[in-house]
């Protein structure tokens, strides 16, 4: 038994199979075929391996990003001049990479609760009855006032005015503003971590630059006007009324090659449609949510209400690192082989169905054993010798 | 040297090897065979093809999501009535994708800085040694008052009395509030921005609809409480101590098809668990936070102190697309040839070792060279002539 | 007709073909041909399958952080005592997975809009001249003002004054503010919703339990001086001018195994660099912000700004979720075939090419056709005999 496991083992390791093979000497034949292989040889190696690397796996980032922005606006409203700075115009005022940069707004000042009439156009009454009771949409209270014609409502008085937005927009000097990005990306598989504060990014140079594609691209600081013109859009429009403006840091890095190279790409483009796609770009124009500061006078609570219209700025990280692995290398390499039977599969086609010669090379390429199914009991049908010289 | 060069070439060129292969004519081994073939085949182009799709490459999204709450609140505490606008109950202010709406609180008016006793309940004491001095939670100056039998605290007094939660919750009108959410999705592989305002849903549509899963699926215009219904919560007793509520915007987006059919699904789950869940479901209950609006009053910083409880809303967005490419396809395709050659060797074990005419087909599969293993340094052991038979 | 079909399908499912092959029966050859297919059999099983699990898919998921922070902070500038609670000291105040830890901060209060002189040591003059009119940044009037020598500027004033940040910091206390984490994950290819309260992690542990990777790893509170601490920072410095730190809770799980080995990790690292990397650490350090408190001052707007300097913490969840999947199974084994058949060619090339034997196995392994190349245009040239022999 020992020596039958032994025997079975040395026969195992020391036989080798290798396929039997025809070698069709046909120069039609053979030219079409290596054709064939050459260009799935081509196709694996150009296209696999060169232009999408397969060798490589990928991986996305984790990123962080901290935003500032810089500068002073300036209004005068009827005589008034008015200072308005970081804390007043950013929301939130934190750093996020999603925020608002307020350009225009509405100010309703010294509201308090109360009763008073809705805004003239809205909810119009000639009696009490056309004033319905307890509707929650700036709850009224069933009283028509003569004054205005319109009903009376429980509400913050006076109610906002917001039917007519300043024109031109009242913080046109948000154009500018410069907006500092820090961003930080995280390839875990790879345990690389990048800043875009690259090498030679240093202090001395972000305190004097001023992000231009072609000039600067590398520079964090970027002037608010020149994010607007970059994404295609009027800024004179979109301070206005607001709009939504992604800023895409893309880092597409290759970590094959240095760690230098691995530098951030940015680029800007309505967060709704570009202006020049017709039917979406209007859908990223118009951006503006309401704000209270609330105080206390005379005991009393009241609140000067903000509608801000401004411009969202979303900072979206993509990120996609590659870098050499003999995993998908030799995924790739196994699939290439998988291909390059197919090939075959295709020559044999045309050998075996198509050539004038065909019978000729299926005889070659073929052994039958049907003569053995004639006689399908008899196993001693076939001697020893006969099966060997096959 | 060049004739020899060229002459490789040519053999290599006007060659083509082809496996020698025996065609066993055995009806049960044939039609066992054929099935393991048809049926590796059916499974890669039934499951890899069309069920996984394995022929499209794909990709997720970045993308950025704008929200907007309208509806007005109404409370009336003792009398006091008061209203609730955007600007008072959502946090934060500028339309972020995680926000929450305040349904009840607990307000805590004209808090200053100062001494004050505990909460009774906290902090119990008969002497001033059982107030210990400086600890940080709420910072104790090891003074045992006699009224209240609680230590006096350095801190805004009065202090903050959270041990009962409003209810029914102040705010039940915050179940008619609506949500508007505008979300854009960019496949960056692929090229394509989509808005969830997709064809058909205008500005006309949008001012009157109504979210609804089965009438409305496409409106981005929901009710709150629709929003806590669809996930399965019951609206009093999350408005009363606050939730987590996520909306999942799926966008799974066949990008072979037009890009019509690339529309987005909303689905409504709890954060923590949903109610069906025992053991989770309660963590999805419960959010809130404490909020302080500072002023001055009499020259001295006072603030109100607002604890909020309220529907924690996240807007997340799952998207995948999937488009014909070149690489998947011959990957997947490669990597079935592959399989189809484990079929070939599991055909080879039974026609080899379990069939009764194993010997037989050995010997037409195998050629030995064993003969000429016996002799093995006479390379001329076997002539030319016999070498060509095989 | 029909019966050729029947033929032609009848010979299709009761023929198998299968390739004919030598048994090369030599040593050397059999022991490096086999050593070469055990060793690509062993990274098949070992690396594909075990070490790199390719027999599972894998899926990140979504996932929703909610953040409470606790603890009081106590300041005594001059004699003022004051107490900082979490609505003072937690930017934004609702719980988002990034805030801000006030830690320190400088502090103006009762800032008007006016006319008042810059800094000393900015914007110096001697003459009017000096001072240019309009310009953005803190909009000068063109006024040098002769007590100070500077210049005259429109602004909220007094103007702030930044150049000395508090050493020590106002708030060390935040050392021992706690923060307590919620997050959860839900894996969508799986359908597998997971929390970070684990199972045994229930409200009585929550309640005493503080972090340790070592002796806690699993409980969600954090003191806030043991996450710089871990993050390899120095608390007081990080406090003085701020920082920004990322807590990643990693969740990588085997849905093969039970859903109780899926747990979250905790890491902590600095967001722009960590201590022991020289050139990018102290981009982590530095983290400032404005923020303003409006109010109204005998009718006139007032406000309090503050220039905050705090602790940016980042929760970024990472998730890895595989469960075995028949699809990558199957791939990997058909890729890993086609690697079989590259062990195949190199050792057919050690056979065909190196070998001193080689001319022998060559002529076993190939059949020529070359003979019948000669009479190229008769097909009849071989009779049907001669090639059955073949």
């Amino acid at each position: 038994m020992k020596s039958q496991i032994s025997n079975v083992l040395s026969d195992f390791f020391f036989e080798y199979e290798t396929q039997r093979q025809v070698l069709v000497r046909n120069r039609r034949v053979g030219v079409v075929c290596r054709l064939i292989q050459l260009g799935v040889l081509a196709y694996i190696i150009g296209w696999v391996f060169i232009y999408e690397k397969g060798y490589q796996s990928a991986d996305t980032a984790i990123s962080s990003v901290y935003t500032k922005m810089k500068g002073v606006g300036y209004t005068n409203v009827a005589g008034v001049e008015e200072i308005w700075d970081v804390a007043d115009y950013v929301f939130p005022s934190q750093g996020d990479a999603s925020f608002v940069v307020m350009t225009n707004f509405i100010i309703t000042q010294g509201q308090t609760m109360g009763k008073c009439p809705e805004l003239p156009g809205k909810d119009n009454c000639t009696t009490n009855g056309d004033c319905e009771e307890g509707r929650f949409k700036r709850t009224g209270n069933g009283v028509c006032l003569n004054q205005t014609h319109t009903c009376e409502v429980l509400a913050w008085c006076p109610v906002e005015d917001d039917q007519t937005i300043p024109d031109p927009p009242r913080l046109m000097s948000a154009e500018n503003y410069t907006l500092f990005i820090k961003n930080s990306v995280t390839f875990p598989l790879f345990g690389v971590t990048r800043s875009n504060l690259v090498e030679g990014i240093d202090g001395k140079y972000i305190s004097t630059c001023l992000y231009h594609p072609d000039t600067n691209p590398l520079c964090p600081i970027m002037k608010l006007g020149d994010i607007i013109k970059f994404s295609g859009f009027d800024f004179t429009t979109i301070a206005k009324v607001g709009g939504a403006i992604g800023i895409l840091v893309d880092w597409t890095c290759n970590l094959d090659r240095s760690l230098r190279h691995c530098k951030p790409v940015y680029t800007f483009h309505g967060l709704y449609g570009n202006p020049g796609e017709t039917d979406t770009a209007r859908a990223s124009v118009g951006y503006n949510f309401r704000y209270a500061k609330h105080y206390m006078e005379d005991k009393k609570p009241k609140r000067t209400l903000i509608k801000v219209f401004g411009i969202r700025i979303d900072i979206i990280v993509q990120s996609l690192a590659r870098k050499f692995d003999i995993i998908p290398t030799l995924t790739a390499i196994g699939s290439g082989v998988g291909i390059f039977g197919v090939a075959t599969v295709v020559c044999d086609l045309v050998l075996l169905y198509i050539l004038p010669k065909r019978e000729f090379y299926k005889n070659m390429k073929y052994k039958y054993t049907e003569t053995q199914q004639r006689d399908v009991d008899s196993e001693a049908g076939i001697t020893e010798k006969e099966a060997a010289k096959g």
